[in-house]
């Protein structure tokens, strides 16, 4: 029987040291604010800003709704993210991805100051993840597994930690948090060959796949500390990138599917947001 | 009896490549051209100076050395930067680093266009290895581990390779650039435990220890294909970081030392050269 690694008391951590910062700005008249910029009203995205925005609320976290039509402009875009670059009351910016396809994402990503960066789109927050130079900050989701790990007290030191996916959000960048933890990582995805023989042999495992249910049993082995990633739904009901009922009975500990890595993700961003309110106000 | 995986022949074939896009360039009236800034007059600098110089005069590329005091102020540094930016002749810039005490590396690193960092140090750069965009370019040294891998045929897509050493100029990017070519990547430090049953497991290995013959015979396997990234001297003999007499008997394939990465890490730097100039005038 694996231990649950809940998310909801890791959150509850989180959320009580941004709250714990909020006083010291409030005196100086400053109010941690996240503007969200949303293309269009694509469900995902509808359903992200309300539990972000319930989040900040909790916090203390002003939040800014910027919704801008399905057939806006790049140049439209474009202005709206120069001026809350410009906004001296905005300390963070959340921008829906992925964009309609009539328009760049890459120059969109440019364009967003890295200081602002609070989900780690841009290069100044990408370049920080991989070199461990404070710049920017870490996607929200990579950062949600390791203060998962933290809360926990597992140990990253010399364990062989192994990723499962690639991907710029979760695979790559938690692979580099891991890293900087002095974890020992290997990095799998849909070329690696083999892949059960290689996360069997991982202490700790990270699953992001993207895939419902891809690591069954012959991917796992006792006592493994599991942070599923995976966000699928099979028949309407959501469930991770592990086959839990597989994993449970093996592993040491495991993320749930809900319950796990989705209800930290929040708290993160909103944590990057008090902490770009701070280092923008030093 | 390993294969030598020589460098000279892998310089000549990248050389090869530079050249061919100069006489292009000329008929537009573009001469590629790099900047070296040196601080001072260490002698290491002052070597690689001169041999990128002589591999940047047989391309036709062309050189512009800048140096600056020991005791230039970090104003004075920025100044240069600033005005090699500007510079439209100018297609390349390489930093020598470390820079004495009283400078600001990281500043320097800030300074920098991305465009014109053909020595991958800038957060564009690094972002660009990190991510595969594209921007800026790949630490010349990571980049020469590669075309050795490609010049000889090693296939890396689905393979086991395993980087030894997480720095900034080869290890982390290494590992980026081996994961790019669909390798399954597992990075290697001094907090990793039990390494030799790691690199043992490697199919592809790369040293970047920097630290003399530290990869004896119990970190080896059969068949392996080792590119040895290490410059070290013992006696004043220089030797990598593999010990080369155990390795030759049980290895596939394996770089000398001298004679091997060092041989193509110029080639790299001029090619980017060319390829920044290219990338100017499109």
């Amino acid at each position: 029987m694996a231990t649950l690694l809940k998310g909801a008391a890791v959150a509850d951590a989180i959320n009580e040291r941004s709250k714990a910062d909020i006083p010291a700005l409030a005196e100086r008249g400053i109010t941690p604010t996240l503007a969200m910029v949303r293309v269009g009203s694509r469900g995902d995205d509808i359903a992200y800003e309300n539990g972000a925005s319930k989040r900040c609320d909790k916090v203390g976290v002003k939040v800014k709704s910027i919704v801008l039509p399905e057939d806006v402009t790049q140049s439209g875009l474009l202005e709206t993210i120069e001026d809350l670059n410009r906004d001296r009351l905005v300390h963070g910016v959340l921008i829906f991805m992925p964009l309609p396809k009539h328009l760049d994402g890459e120059a969109v990503r440019r364009a967003l100051l890295p200081e602002k960066d609070v989900d780690g789109i841009t290069s100044g927050s990408l370049a920080g993840v991989f070199t461990g130079s404070g710049e920017g900050f870490a996607p929200c989701t990579a950062q949600a597994c390791i203060e998962i790990l933290d809360y926990y007290g597992v140990d990253c030191r010399g364990k062989r930690a192994v990723v499962v996916g690639r991907s710029l959000v979760v695979g790559k960048p938690a692979a580099m948090l891991l890293m900087a933890k002095n974890a020992t990582v290997t990095t799998c995805h849909t070329k690696t060959v083999d892949m059960p023989s290689i996360t069997k042999n991982a202490e700790i495992l990270i699953a992001a796949a993207g895939k419902a249910n891809a690591l069954g049993a012959e991917y796992l082995s006792r006592g493994q500390t599991v942070i599923d990633v995976g966000i699928n739904f099979i028949d309407g009901k959501m469930c991770g990138d592990v086959d839990f009922a597989a994993a449970e009975p093996v592993v040491g500990a495991i993320t749930p599917v809900p319950g796990g890595v989705g209800t930290v993700t929040t708290s993160v961003l909103v944590s990057h947001v008090v902490e770009a309110a701070n280092r923008q106000n030093i």
